[in-house]
């Protein structure tokens, strides 16, 4: 791949700087600069030689590749305080949780310049934050999604696309509606069922008796209720209309088993057993997929193999 | 304590069978007796040392203690085959899960022998079932919650308290329905949330991609989801009255969800932050709790502290 002479990492959190330390052990970038709110931070991170320089926006929009790594609700400003400072051959990308706000802020913030832009989503993370917390091998065998537009420039899809293999990831196209949709599924909806959970747990006068008798099977259920509520409401409210579909489908199927058990009946009861019995069907097929590699049964249609 | 001389296991599987072993460890039992449907596995029970005998539920109806270690739903049954054979000073006590549906099948079932029957439930097991998944240390430092009734000899709960107490587990009492409240809310509900989204996800004409893109926190949210369907539709069953009720609680929280989110105004937005913000709180006190063993901030009341 072509090598990045430098690169700009916007926001120097996890995800930006586990970036520029696995660039950096592949031999994949000369020179890395960083941007951020927090000087502490920033310093962090040249000590740690995660970053090379600390700059300006306007000198950050001369770099090569501009990797903006902040909360999704930020981005629009930083495109905006981009554009008028941009280099002429400077692609920009980024590793936000949703991808048609940001592309739909690209799109209103840089003009004539989106086809620069190339919308990412690193599928990697941990419950840590800040610049301490990067690792170079945090990208190694994980996915990052890259979502071509109308607009964009093929050379800096290429030129994005080799940046994270270089990294160790494996690239999947996918469109930035299909990727919203995806992840409202995997990801977003579930973190808004386990945060409605221990939301409504934690306001029960028998808190105390249910955090009491709590056992691993909630421990891992709630786990991801565990995160940043900041950063879970940017990704709820960025991604709003996929999440509402899927939370349509949820509530539609709750409704349903609600029914089952007030009818009681032994047909209704035999339609719960169907519905956990097609889940632990799925789940342990993607148990052992995630664990040895088997292939998945085909679902869908009904959640019948076929 | 009074040392047990002759322990009846019906159910030798992960619960029964690990009673048992910890018993036996502990030197608190004389002779273990098993009964169960499946040969194969009273003979793994009996070449594991677990058992030392295969008896017939009239010979196990004369131990000192019988413990039913089966599926709720069949306990009914085993207690009208106990009754006519039932030893004068036998006590018998239970592992299920719930409680008030096992209570009234001892009163339908056990007549005027009741008050030796000692419901209980211990707060441990593995995602293994069978003889050979029992380990003596299954219980160690576990919870275990025994549920008196108005009719019960208080020296057959002093009796069942000593065993778990031997076996290694606290003793916690509780009322039936308390219990049954409490599971609904952090165990039974989960368990259907879990169960209800892998199903809607199989059954979605995206299945390949959800299953493809989904990471850890899904594998950790949905774990509960590959266990037992015919035991979790049993509990659901047994204990659909609570079940009901946190689940309505719980759908009118999603309610809520879906009017913020359809809303995306700031105060929207301010509302679902706060929600998630509350549940962080909790369940951040709650992983230092298990971990570190702080003290739960008082919650209740609204979830906010006091």
């Amino acid at each position: 791949m072509a090598r990045i002479n430098t690169l700009a990492i916007i926001g120097v959190g996890l995800i930006g700087g586990s970036l520029s330390l696995a660039l950096k052990a592949s031999g994949s970038v000369g020179r890395v600069v960083g941007v951020g709110r927090s000087r502490a931070n920033l310093d962090e991170a040249l000590k740690l030689g995660i970053i090379d320089d600390v700059v300006s926006i306007e000198v950050a929009a001369k770099a090569d590749v501009i990797f903006v790594a902040t909360p999704v609700a930020q981005m629009g400003t930083i495109f905006g305080a981009l554009k008028p400072h941009l280099g002429a051959a400077s692609i920009i990308t980024d590793g936000g949780s949703t991808k048609q706000d940001v592309l739909a802020a690209a799109q209103s913030n840089l003009g004539d310049r989106v086809g620069a832009f190339v919308p990412a989503h690193p599928i990697a993370g941990t419950e840590k934050t800040g610049a301490s917390a990067a690792f170079p091998t945090l990208y190694r065998d994980r996915k990052v999604v890259i979502c071509r537009h109308d607009s964009v420039d093929p050379e800096a899809v290429n030129r994005v696309s080799d940046m994270w293999t270089a990294a160790g990831a494996n690239v999947f196209p996918m469109t930035a509606k299909a990727h919203d949709d995806v992840f409202a599924a995997v990801s977003h909806l579930p973190h808004l069922l386990a945060f409605a959970l221990v939301d409504m747990l934690a306001a029960s006068p028998s808190a105390d008796d249910y955090f009491k008798f709590a056992a691993s099977g909630f421990r891992d259920f709630t786990r991801i209720a565990a995160g940043s509520p900041e950063m879970w409401r940017d990704i709820s409210a960025a991604n709003r209309v996929a999440l509402r579909q899927q939370l349509a489908d949820y509530r539609a199927r709750l409704d349903a088993f609600d029914q089952w058990l007030a009818g009681g009946e032994a047909r209704d009861i035999e339609q719960i057993e169907a519905s956990f019995s097609r889940a632990s069907h799925a789940r342990n097929a993607w148990q052992r997929h995630i664990e040895h590699g088997e292939s998945m049964p085909r679902l869908g249609a009904g959640g019948q193999e076929e």
